[in-house]
């Protein structure tokens, strides 16, 4: 699947290796893998989801001291499919940065990536039966949490054997996985990376959020989330939601560079056509995304992700205090942010940074200067990368991977 | 009806009078008058209108000398009831700028606030009889641009006697209108001010307008823009339509400030009620303002004015070099921004004040420091009305009003 909403072919052109790198591969063929859980798994809303399964994928050998495993969450759209190539051959969706001789090397880490419980792409979710009612969960699939993700992991990690991560990490949504990790499990992982992240989401984000749902739930299509039942696609209201949250994704910056005011299909001397129908290109490249997307993600799911996206705010157990929220980790945390994105500016992992350094935590923040706004995390862009190569050193050295 | 994006009571409440200012009242009860128009409009298309209406009002008297004319020009969703109430005595859009001893004050100036083609609000626009078909115009309603409204401006203005326009006003899309009077009718005014404008949109600014439009055209009560013949109206489109506009009207800093995370109905320290249903204040709000605009917006209209907004780009007719674009003007310009529009940030003011500069026009500009963002431009901010203030005293030296 592709990445949160990079441009065609831009994760594999852009960027380059950094002088004296190994040569990179991807991890090859890999086999998603299915675990079961037969015991039931309480949730933040109260509610408990029994007999459950989580599809993983992992790249690289664990070492006999299980010292050196790293998961790594997936954001909005992603899935357990980080690196190299599925069943069809499609790349995971993070392969430019953990592979043999990437910034995380599976020649020396053992990665695991989970699809998280609620998602589309194998682990149980609102497309699954309900052993319930034996149809489809849809819309009773309970509403879920980042916690509840990072217990439904912390269990995987039982079953796998992984009493203590050497690292978890994410960008966007992933990063609050890893940082709820951080704060829930504090003894299960040595380090936390938090990339394009923050504390928790803005009036303007749940904003944009809210958006996206209500143009999948008033989809006519949508019927109250039984869908399934009537063999439709509530398509209009994904694409659209998807296409909100794809501006969201690229910097201002970078749509201007690629697309500007660009005709499609005709030289910017030529008349303009006055229509409704396609005239720019942005134009174009939108509705295509949408049109993708609307192909291959379930609009439960996206109900259900975008809803934990809001609830995440993990100070207000706090009374809204994040440093008091902090206060539990005891891992080293790098967080890392960039200058165009402006779905979670470098002011709110700023925030995170902040936070850690009041409780006197040890944190490493890096602002990378990069032009693609919130995508940047997916993309190869040479300072980054060297940034999470050396930072991934320093994991290796602590746990003798 | 409502300006862009404010809040509820915002542009009552905000702001203060300036020391010394005269009481501030409104000019009254006010009453729109249709103009027709028996001869066919050319428009940019190539296509033709014939037989049209404008609706306007104006409010202060025209002098002896027809000098004291000022033009005030509409945005998306405004209308010709600029100031006063109307037969429903609701405040017309920029009451708090236009009035007795307001900043564009009508014991002086003669003021004239049209009601553009193509919208729903009396002037003839898709919901209008095509004498052609005897049916709304429906989608056959030509598709225009911020150029054809001008020149229909110009007609109504040759109807009222008015030759040359003291100044020309607007913000917004109002703005780019004043900029095209600025450019085609060189000889017609003294003064042009452009408020929270851009000399074209970004791909970003049209991509926010093609989702929009994609959540009207898809909503299946849209029946290809033939809804009228249905008896229905696409709501579901024009609520998430308007929701994408309103978010993108505020800023991030005055969301978080009004709304933060506050949850609709409870406190700060109540549990989450886990549902897709309204949980934060920011999804009632935008909610309400989705279906109020849904009540009484054309979804043709939309479709149109936001397609004017995508191909204003006067730059483009000289192969997209603004500052030959702005030569031909003959007036004076005060162009004004506010710090916190992101969706025409100060940046793209000051490309029309650079392109200005570079061929030698004379121009004032002002970056106002207000929290709004792009609403900035109808709330009645001290800083920005005394600027207003001030500068139409120098429109009314230049005009003996």
């Amino acid at each position: 699947m592709a990445p949160e909403g990079s441009l065609p072919g831009e994760s594999s052109t852009r960027g380059s290796l950094p002088e004296g790198s190994a040569p990179t591969a991807t991890v090859g063929r890999v086999k998603a893998v299915r675990q079961r859980f037969a015991a039931a798994l309480q949730l933040a809303s109260g509610e408990r989801i029994a007999d459950y399964t989580l599809v993983y994928e992992t790249y690289g050998t664990l070492n006999a001291a299980r010292s050196n495993a790293v998961l790594v969450c997936h954001a909005l759209n992603a899935s357990h499919h980080v690196a190299g190539l599925d069943a069809s051959g499609d790349p995971g969706w993070w392969d430019n940065m953990v592979g043999p001789g990437k910034p995380v090397d599976t020649r020396r880490f053992f990665v695991l990536g989970v699809n998280n419980l609620g998602s589309c792409f194998g682990s149980t979710g609102p497309m699954s039966n309900n052993p319930a009612t034996n149809r489809p969960w849809g819309p009773d699939f309970p509403v879920l949490t980042v916690e509840d993700w990072v217990h439904a992991q912390a269990r995987l990690a039982d079953a796998l054997g992984i009493s203590r991560f050497a690292a978890v990490m994410g960008g966007s949504l992933g990063a609050m996985q890893a940082l709820a990790w951080g704060l829930l499990y504090p003894q299960r992982l040595a380090h936390c990376v938090c990339i394009a992240s923050a504390p928790k989401l803005s009036a303007q984000n749940i904003a944009f959020n809210e958006v996206a749902r209500r143009a999948i739930i008033t989809d006519p299509d949508f019927h109250g989330g039984r869908f399934y039942d009537h063999g439709v696609v509530p398509r209009r209201g994904l694409q659209v939601a998807r296409m909100i949250g794809h501006i969201t994704y690229l910097s201002d910056d970078v749509m201007g560079e690629r697309f500007g005011r660009l005709l499609r299909g005709r030289s910017e001397e030529e008349a303009y056509r006055y229509t409704f129908d396609i005239e720019f290109e942005i134009e174009s490249y939108l509705r295509h995304q949408g049109e993708k997307f609307s192909g291959y993600f379930d609009a439960n799911t996206y109900l259900l992700i975008t809803r934990a996206l809001d609830y995440f705010d993990p100070a207000r157990a706090f009374g809204g205090d994040l440093v008091k929220a902090m206060a539990s980790a005891q891992c080293a945390f790098l967080v890392v942010s960039f200058t165009t994105d402006w779905r979670f500016s470098p002011e709110r992992s700023r925030e995170i940074v902040q936070a850690l350094l009041a409780c006197g935590q040890p944190v490493s923040y890096a602002e990378i200067d990069a032009p693609h706004g919130h995508d940047a995390f997916l993309l190869e862009h040479p300072q980054y990368h060297r940034l999470l190569r050396a930072y991934f050193e320093r994991v290796a050295a602590g746990c003798n991977a």
